[in-house]
């Protein structure tokens, strides 16, 4: 493509409003260009970008057996009454009337339509297993749309969806889905891990997601040094064995604290360490308050004392509410001497202690020597507190340490939650019907397109990787108005472009100083240069991620360039 | 493809609701699903399909030097306003808010959007022209969606804006784009026509509509049978000589005509032919009540009335109107003895008649042998009336024949309508700013897809142009529990994909009848079966167009193929 015949609007500054350098970068090299709050254009060069990752997924989802088609965006109210959703979205699904009064949500995704079509489709088991997947603009009004393409409100997001009659033959398209969207990530270039995520409110067991590690990143994955387990640090399981002291039981005692309320307050009066420390809270599980204890260097998760009483709702309770049960403040209560009435659940690292501190449940006063077991009840005792960098993997295999990551994908069982919803059934070879077993597969595409540009850049601009470049080679003359010049280029444009190299060809009348200032901004893998030695045939050949250079005789370049996209 | 892998849903029964062939065919051979009025899903077939039209429509585009970008569907209200369509698109406009009470209209075309965008991305004359298109869903809340794909309220659009600093630049880009269009429609394998339209509103002055011919059209077409002159009828100038008869000139005289008030109903009861009827209504032009004259066996072309008369607005006077003015009804006003303030026109062909016919402004009386100038003033004579079958061809070739034709392509000179409007502007070499001179230029692309259906099906299904077709070769064991065919299938299958077809292999456990019945209904170009004779690695190769038949031996299929594909 001449440069002259498309629009690459860069920008000499930083725009004001852009905190990442994805968004900054995206903006400054003219791919994208915000029309409202969270909604963008994508300028010629990130379309091209986008075509190639979309490119990628569709030769992934067509290796793990998915068929596409594309679904409307318009989808009516009734199929979100069905599942329910439509209640329970918020305001992050869009709603609008058409001009009878109709509703319609704005899909941010396609379970029901998808439910819906498959269910009037595919009556029976013969025709399952099938999966089916989209590219598509979806759309979710995003209370603080931000980061550029991270968290916008109108977005391109591959979705599949996968109907069986069986855990076993969804167990195995999960696996496919999951070697599909390591192949994919890969292929982009990313640094990414598959991590465990929590299933959230849909119910279903395995979901994961695929993170792309980056300081920006808004969810924390806790990741073994030395295996490849990865999990949302709210999901990672803490495996560790706790050693019990052998020191000498002491006798519990009751001491003054005036004032001291917080575990490094209270470890700092009394001069222990934090971890002889018993951290107590209450939480409102089902409607009941249980009080739960971990270390006093731990954290309390609360999805891990959901899941661990099998609760469908746990929340913190207030102060006002403890007051109320305790009679004291916050920072004094503890699991000794409690009404009986009150339960008493306590993460696996407590069991181990002794001679602990804990709360007295009087203002301005703690218990020391405190043996669990001995000096309360504990209803029990499970993993509910938040892995930490430095545990051991829960894999057995090396130390957590925790890094941020950016969701690029997320596969996901979703069981029949849907289908029961909708009652949408297949029928068995006896005739009887069965809710469809389905899992739901997603990709951010335009996310993913932030993604890599977040990893792959440089104090001058973008770097893309081959892959996805919006094109192999920035081929630019520095001075058109030399006919030497002009011509070897044109030469080459014509060349390469018969070798099937994508090529941008910077045929701008510009000073040179902004052509190449562009071009490292948009950063395409590989720069020709055709200039003052184009009388003698030769050229400049740079690698972009490097900064390597090379002069190269003209007749030898397609030689050169063969090497070095090889090496890429 | 295997077939058990995606998702064809096809039908046995006629949908009910499906007026026309391409909505019949297209729903009962699964490639569309409606999910409501006007809103459809593109099953697999049909998303291949569309991909094949959008792949030409990209080559083409990029041939005439477009580039490929991609615009928001949402877009805020604001930009709408600016250009004035806010307020004057109307209900078709589908509107919606934000969690914040933002408006965004979902667009149904984007000049508003691109305008803004290269309004602050190309300020000089040094950048322009450029060109630049994208395929994208788009939204219009048609009030009576039908006819399948061909008129809904969700689709999918090609549309490019192209912006010049001279008509001479936007007369060189149209002419490209109606060159690229005619490609593109060509190689879909359509019967069009480029035909000549009206610019309506938004003022303007060429647009052509490409037109593709069938009974079911929308609009009727006015087309040479000798040259390529087509034109919507709406816009046909005729450019007839009428010759004057030499027939002496008689005595004006009134004659009583009683209750006889139509065309036919006079000149039958005065045994006249209806072209020596002058047939006179009222319209009211800019508000001001004008007489306008056609012959009796010709119609009034309002929009011709308003152009002869730079007019801003026409319409049909009513009845009661006409009475008011008059005095008498509809059927005996004419154009003798008229108050001097009523202004008359007329068409060419009125300035021929001899001893005419007309009403006499008074109820059931006419007058007879009216001579044009002599017993009545005309103001101006112009080509006021519709074109007819049988009248000459305006370029002079040949004879004008109708048609009805879809509106698959519409190319636009929009001049400075929108530049204008959002003051958006370049600055040329000296410096001065002016506002950007444009094009627009659309194509419906999942139109396209109906109407290629609607002109490629037999009794028996589809049958679809090899370029755009879902498949190149629909491959069918016949039987696939034995394992002579079923190996013999697979191979071939094998070898088929490594040459690059595209192939469709029917790998259900059906019954023959079934799958052939479904092969011919979806209409993949050539069927390969495999049936009995595979054991002596003979197969059968068919044709779906001519219906053509052969048996292959299974080494000499590829030889077959190329030879098939050649032709076809």
């Amino acid at each position: 493509m001449r440069q002259s015949m498309t629009l690459i609007p860069t920008l000499r500054e930083l725009p004001s409003d852009a905190e990442i350098k994805s968004h900054q970068l995206l903006l400054r090299a003219g791919f994208i260009k915000q029309i409202a709050s969270g909604v963008y254009s994508y300028m010629p060069l990130a379309k091209r970008a986008l075509d190639h990752i979309e490119q990628i997924i569709r030769e992934e989802m067509e290796n793990a057996g998915a068929a596409e088609l594309l679904l409307p965006a318009l989808q009516p109210a009734e199929l979100w009454q069905e599942s329910g959703r439509w209640y329970t979205y918020g305001e992050e699904l869009m709603r609008i009337n058409d001009r009878h009064d109709r509703s319609f949500s704005l899909g941010p995704t396609h379970e029901e339509v998808i439910t819906s079509i498959v269910s009037d489709s595919v009556p029976s088991y013969k025709r399952l297993p099938i999966t089916l997947y989209q590219i598509q603009t979806k759309f979710r009004d995003e209370k603080r749309p931000r980061f550029g393409l991270l968290r916008g409100r109108e977005f391109i997001m591959k979705d599949a969806y996968s109907f069986h009659t069986s855990e076993e033959s969804l167990d195995e398209v999960y696996q496919k889905m999951h070697q599909a969207y390591t192949n994919i990530f890969t292929r982009c270039g990313l640094d990414f891990r598959a991590v465990l995520a929590d299933s959230g409110s849909i119910g279903g067991k395995d979901t994961q997601e695929f993170m792309v590690l980056s300081e920006i990143g808004e969810d924390t994955i806790a990741y073994s040094d030395a295996s490849s387990y990865a999990a949302n640090i709210e999901m990672a399981e803490v495996h560790q064995v706790y050693e019990r002291s052998d020191e000498p039981e002491k006798e519990l005692s009751k001491v003054e604290t005036p004032g001291k309320k917080t575990i490094s307050e209270v470890s700092g009066f009394l001069n222990v360490q934090p971890s002889h420390v018993i951290k107590s809270l209450v939480l409102i599980v089902d409607e009941e308050p249980i009080m739960v204890l971990v270390r006093g260097d731990h954290e309390i998760n609360d999805i891990k004392v959901k899941n661990a009483l099998d609760a469908s709702s746990v929340e913190f309770a207030d102060e006002e509410r403890t007051k109320e049960l305790l009679n004291c403040s916050f920072g004094s209560i503890g699991p000794v001497n409690l009404p009986a009435t009150l339960k008493i659940v306590a993460d696996n690292a407590v069991e181990a202690m002794v001679n602990a501190v804990c709360g007295a449940n009087e203002d301005d006063f703690h218990y020391i020597n405190v043996i669990p077991g001995r000096d309360f009840h504990v209803d029990k005792y499970a993993d509910l507190r938040f892995i930490q960098e430095g545990d051991p993997s829960p894999d057995g295999n090396g130390t957590i340490r925790f890094a941020r990551g950016i969701e690029v994908g997320h596969i996901f069982k979703l069981g029949t939650t849907y289908s029961k919803a909708m009652s949408a059934t297949f029928l068995d070879e006896n005739g009887k019907a069965h809710p469809y077993i389905m899992g739901c597969y997603g990709i951010g595409v335009s996310r993913t397109l932030a993604a890599v540009a977040e990893q792959f850049n440089d104090e001058n601009g973008l770097i893309w990787p081959t892959a996805i470049a919006p094109y192999d080679i920035h081929l630019i003359p520095v001075n058109m108005k030399d006919t030497e010049q002009k011509d070897l280029a044109e030469k080459l444009y014509t060349e390469l472009k018969e070798h099937r190299y994508n090529v941008l060809f910077d045929d701008r009348n510009e000073r040179p100083g902004v052509k190449f200032k562009d071009s490292d901004l948009i950063g395409m893998p590989v720069r020709v240069t055709v200039g003052k030695k184009a009388a003698e045939g030769i050229v400049e050949v740079k690698i972009r991620k490097s900064g390597e250079m090379q002069e190269v005789k003209a007749g030898d370049l397609l030689e050169v360039l063969t090497n070095i996209f090889k090496e890429l």
